[in-house]
């Protein structure tokens, strides 16, 4: 096999001169002929009947060129359970509910017409927590469940449950039993793009929506649905994703802004432009889901992991949408973190009158992990074992196959555990707090560490998780690749441009990519479980082979000798002469002869009955869809990681500091080390921000922090000294050894740093984000015990 | 066979709604981020030195963002002779020249920077026409030849010259030989749209051209040539078509204003705007070649032709663009019209200082068959035979190979004009004539008639005539076909639609039609030679054919029978579970079973191990590059056809008046007649504007009438009465049994007219167009002549 040219490289990303320049065309940017503007009335109440809705004054506005109400619309069902409506009739359930919704010749005119509204309600009890929802005597939110039926209480009919093994014999067997109960909160995915749409249709009744979805392809037929419900069922629609400000999941449903400017395009006739402001951002958008955890995990006297059981408790807001599975991924490191015989989880979601969640980077992952983790730390203490050491012993193997079902086959778990002790400097650091020279006046420091398994090779969470490519040369040698795949800023088309030529055998300028149109591009499931550069680099190198096959038939037959003799690298084609050729990838210095790829290309093309080579492929991995029990090989590979994190907690205001931050990544292979390092950065630091600073704070169901002054992103300035670590493991499943690493990074900061602390000071937070108001409240709930079992008490 | 679902059917043009409401986009709509506005200083001598050019008061102008002359650029060639410049240094040679150009803020600014240009001409003598500049002594045009060398005179090195048979045994056995000279003026194109582009570099200096062109690969490949001149070697160019306001052949050539586009957008790394008035569109498109024919051609006793002889001069203009290949396709009649044992040909082009021509409909065709047709009259009226038997006994017919080498497979010509002249209604006209009973007062009527041959089965005018294709089908079993066909208005996108439904055996409403980006779309030659239905719809039935052999595999798996035993039509799979298939395309009756093509493909893409169907094909029709000597089978099929139009000539005014058109054309089958019809309509009426009143005046090189109310292009309310009639012959080689017929309805016109003024008033009008002047001056010659014979004189 030939050295690689490009793979491995340290390659900036394709879009990022754009980007940087201001040059990148964001939804924002885009205007169309005739364009209208929409804007949304939402609730004023969390729950309430809507007694009357008068848009009178509203249509009568110069410029209005329609309002519509759920009166208005027909019947669209959207969400996942199918319990939602683009606009709200008779009643509302949060304070998110679109009610009304204006196009008008400008945003301002929509505005004025949204505020000329008027709405009388008669107010309903609410219930803002899942406790008060299942409360006896709670009202209930939906009066129907998702077969239609009176519904019988707050409880979502959702099945996310797992039972590995005997938890009751692990029980029976452990040594040392860990309880405890974590919360997370709703976190925003703070796209510095807001959300927004143009709708548009043409004089066929055929849709084009210029978009910003992740799910290009499944977008599609929700829209279809809803043609099909607007009486539209031979219309056909084309969905092109504009520069994207910005994914973490947030686009990995429809959304009902975006049915509403279907709805008023097709009242108007003419496009209709939705553009989210921050403040709609933070009410209407979604949020990463919030969970209350319930966790015991118990160890053997070797401190092997005997039983894990986790219980969750998760406010699934008024309306389900697809973000509501993430517990199925909950169960990933449920089951799976770690080496773990017996495992038992039951997650339930309950309607309350908050604001909703969506997917969110590591769908459910950091929640669960933040978990996992910090009882592990517990467990470890009370087996008087080395966190690290803990960790070790319980680590995956390659080979293992985990009692979910999962095959894993490279693990680089141990390496990165072992990457961050050293980097860490965790002996250092125990033998200085033993002498406690980690304390320095009212400042600690503490060190912690925590591990990840997420899924690294695909994920069979719909019934496809394929990719279609198609492969265009020209004469010139020139190559156009065809991608369903969706660039949220990840670096996707980068990665897929080396892959490409290096699968292909060209220089990396002659290759382009194209994406972001259905109409153009093969069909892909979607950008999401961190799955892009697997999947579609793995059918760039299957495309690659169909196309190589066809170059290397045509260059034989003009060259006059065997396809086994030709390799192709850079646009060269390289020919032995002297026979005997034991398959393809020659070096060059094996090659007999080289010459342009282009001259062979355009002999083909220049001649009569010419030909131009094409290829096309279409790659669904070997994964396995979790079965009724939610068992089976999710996916073709599965990611590892460890983060180490040292802290300075502030005893006196509670503030914490990280002082080191190390992430280590199984990662398979770094196909690009910039972009991967890029995508851990991102991570650790959305990782960090959910661990300290960031959370929706809702007052009976209404967002009061939903701008970016009030809400706590952590920006450049707070920067934290982020180390990664890149381990290679060379992934049989993944395009040259690669496995997903997009989501990782966010997974196991919150415990790691939850870790550090108990390390520096002796306490648990339970709940983030870990604000220095909780560590302060910590360290005097833990004096006053220390007083309290004092002699005399202090 | 199934029977036609859709070929046949007369089904509106998909963009004809958009087109009628004002939504198409052409590219006088279209405006990108940052764009300026480009302009273009012409030369104000038809030739002359260029003895300074101060650009410093119009660089001053605020707004102005670059001003270029054609010191500022690299050395670009241009043209077919590479004889051009995109801006001219040194020397003016037409009224036309292009010396300097501006980009600024608006189009305003850069007019009035471009009139604060200083230029000191030193004029030189000019000369404008072909017989001027051969006469001895003529200054040079162009100082050098195309090879560099020091000229010898204006006549450019230019190989038409066709030798087939013996052209002297011919005439020495010819029993009457007739003899003219026939002259063809400057016509323009016309198109509604005017010329524009828009040049565009992004941050990694890769180009995108928003163009109307008609040949985008072949743009492509020219544009790259003018980066390697920039300096830009490794740039890539994107060429994205917009709406085309027609194309006629005008768009044939790339053009000086498109790259001087390209050199204002790299000096101010903006996109910058060309957008011609109707003014620059008559002064700096192009025109019809204008040509000045020698032709002689005899017949024996029984009036078989016995030779063809005909000598061209072509004004050729100040620059040689890829319209001067238009001689070669004068051959086609030249040679192949009737059957003609032997025939010399030669076309000399010769520079003057004249604007120049470009390619148009008919591609020289419609001059040649003026002079050959309106020749071939006279030679009938010698021989004493009616004209249109005449035609008939030396009409081609199928089998026949003509003296150049085409191969005549399917023809229809006889019927043809069969055809005309029952729709005319010959016999009872002439009787009529000869009783006198066609003139009434000072009005005469006459019935006139002309055949014509063209190319119907591509051209192979390039190397290749190939024609890329992509299909993909989604799991609803629509599919989108990629094509590199140009859209110019014909409904070449409708055709196609039909034939790709018809071809893969789905409904019309499921295909989608993707164009207009080479970036997306597989390579063909161009929208020329009226090859777009006849290649791009046999590339849809190769690629079809490849998709249903993938359909028919998969679904034979599923459904367990063989892939013989199934068939497709409207997108349901039709299934023979009896067995003992013979072939495929069930009858709906035959089937035993019946299922949505959808259902099968969702299966597919739904399992494990999915799949998604696409298929790619390149097309190269089996027709040969001429040799040498202009020699061989340049087309796959021939398209034949006859004109006949009744006039009524007012002898006190000259005016003629059009009472009938028939135009019988052999379309090989008649894909859609709506389109088929709008072709014959539309290719007849421009025909009637060159035979009676269309010609770009000038006067010392200078357009004297280059706007619509001088210049006299039929409008709707000149409207001929046409009847168009359609004579199918089912071609082998034709996709569903089509020929081209793009072109084919303007050749004939003018002949036809001209022999039916003949016919009318007795006198032949050798040059066109035909006005009224001319036909009263021809009328008064003839009496003058008739007077002086008279004994005694009158």
């Amino acid at each position: 096999m030939s050295a690689l040219k490009y793979v491995g490289q340290r390659l900036p990303k394709a879009d990022a001169l754009d980007k940087v320049t201001g040059r990148a065309v964001y939804i924002n940017d885009l205007a169309r002929p005739g364009m209208l503007h929409g804007k949304i009335l939402y609730a004023a109440h969390a729950h309430a009947l809507i007694k009357s809705l008068d848009v009178s004054k509203a249509r009568a506005l110069p410029g209005v060129r329609a309002v519509l109400t759920g009166q208005d619309i027909p019947e669209i069902p959207l969400g996942f359970m199918r319990d939602n409506r683009p606009l709200k009739k008779g009643k509302v359930r949060t304070r998110r509910d679109e009610i009304a919704a204006v196009a008008a010749t400008s945003p301002d005119i929509a505005q004025e017409a949204i505020e000329l509204i008027e709405v009388e309600y008669e107010p309903l009890p609410a219930l803002f927590s899942p406790e008060e929802a299942l409360a006896e005597g709670a009202p209930l939110i939906h009066e129907l469940d998702a077969k239609g039926r009176p519904a019988k209480s707050n409880k979502l009919s959702l099945p996310w449950k797992l039972i590995c093994g005997d938890v009751e014999e692990g029980r029976a067997r452990a040594r040392h039993i860990a309880q405890g109960t974590y919360r997370t909160t709703w976190i925003s995915h703070c796209c510095l793009g807001t959300s927004g749409v143009i709708a548009e249709f043409d004089l066929n009744r055929n849709l084009t929506m210029h978009s910003i979805t992740q799910i290009p392809y499944l977008a599609q037929n929700d829209y279809l649905e809803a043609l099909k419900a607007m009486g539209l069922p031979s219309s056909q629609v084309r969905v092109l994703c504009q520069t994207i400000g910005g994914g973490f999941g947030s686009k990995l449903d429809t959304h009902c802004y975006e049915f509403i400017a279907i709805l008023l395009a097709r009242a108007t006739g003419r496009p209709v432009k939705m553009q989210f402001s921050r403040e709609e951002e933070f009410l209407a958008q979604a949020t990463r889901q919030p969970a209350t955890m319930e966790i015991s995990q118990g160890c053997d006297a070797e401190g092997r992991l005997t039983f894990r059981e986790v219980h969750m408790l998760l406010d699934n807001g008024g309306y389900t949408s697809w973000g509501a599975t993430t517990p199925s991924v909950m169960m990933v490191p449920v089951s799976s973190l770690y080496r773990v015989p017996n495992v038992r989880y039951l997650a339930e979601s309950v309607y309350t009158n908050n604001i909703y969640a969506q997917a969110m980077r590591g769908y459910g992952n950091p929640q669960a992990t933040f978990a996992i983790e910090s009882n592990l730390d517990q467990l470890a203490l009370m087996a008087g074992m080395d966190p690290v050491e803990f960790r070790l012993i319980n680590a995956n193997q390659p080979g293992d196959q985990t009692p979910q079902g999962f095959k894993i086959t490279t693990c680089g778990l141990s390496q990165c555990i072992e990457k961050v002790r050293q980097g860490l400097g965790w002996q250092e650091h125990q033998q200085a707090k033993a002498r406690g020279a980690n304390v320095g006046g009212h400042k600690a420091r503490g060190q912690g560490l925590a591990s990840l398994i997420h899924v690294g090779g695909g994920a069979r969470v719909y019934r496809s998780d394929g990719h279609g490519m198609i492969m265009k040369l020209d004469d010139f040698g020139r190559l156009t690749v065809f991608t369903g795949a969706v660039e949220i800023g990840q670096g996707n088309e980068t990665i897929l441009r080396q892959v490409a030529a290096e699968a292909v055998g060209l220089k990396l300028e002659d290759v382009s990519i194209v994406s972001h149109d259905t109409a153009i591009c093969p069909w892909d499931v979607g950008t999401h479980a961190s799955r892009a550069a697997f999947i579609s680099g793995n059918a760039a190198i299957q495309c690659a082979q169909e196309l190589r096959r066809k170059i290397f038939a045509l260059a034989a037959q003009q060259l006059e000798v065997e396809p086994e003799d030709l390799d192709l690298s850079q646009g060269q084609l390289l020919v032995r002469r002297s026979g005997g050729g034991e398959g393809q990838r020659l070096a060059v210095a094996e090659a007999d002869e080289s010459l342009p790829l282009a001259k062979v290309l355009r002999k083909a093309h220049f001649s009569s009955g010419g030909r131009m080579l094409m290829a096309e492929t279409f790659y669904d991995p070997p994964n396995e869809m979790l079965d009724r029990e939610f068992k089976g090989n999710l996916s073709c590979s599965y990611a590892f990681g460890a983060s180490g994190v040292e802290v300075e907690v502030d005893t006196q205001t509670g503030q914490v500091r990280i002082l080191k931050y190390l992430a280590a990544h199984d990662v398979g292979r770094a196909l690009n080390p910039m972009l991967l390092e890029g995508q851990i950065y991102g991570g650790s630091l959305m990782g960090v921000g959910m661990a300290l600073t960031e959370e929706v704070k809702l007052h009976e169901g209404r967002v009061v922090n939903g701008n970016f002054l009030d809400y706590k992103m952590l920006t450049c300035k707070d920067a934290v000294p982020i180390t990664p670590i890149i381990v290679e493991t060379d992934d049989p499943a993944g395009p040259y050894g690669a496995k997903g690493v997009g989501e990782p990074g966010c997974v196991p900061s919150a415990p790691a740093i939850a870790n550090a602390i108990f390390d520096a000071v002796g306490v648990r937070i339970h709940d983030l984000p870990i604000t220095p108001e909780k560590v302060l409240r910590a360290l005097q709930q833990k004096k006053d015990e220390v007083c309290r079992l004092a002699q005399p008490p202090c």
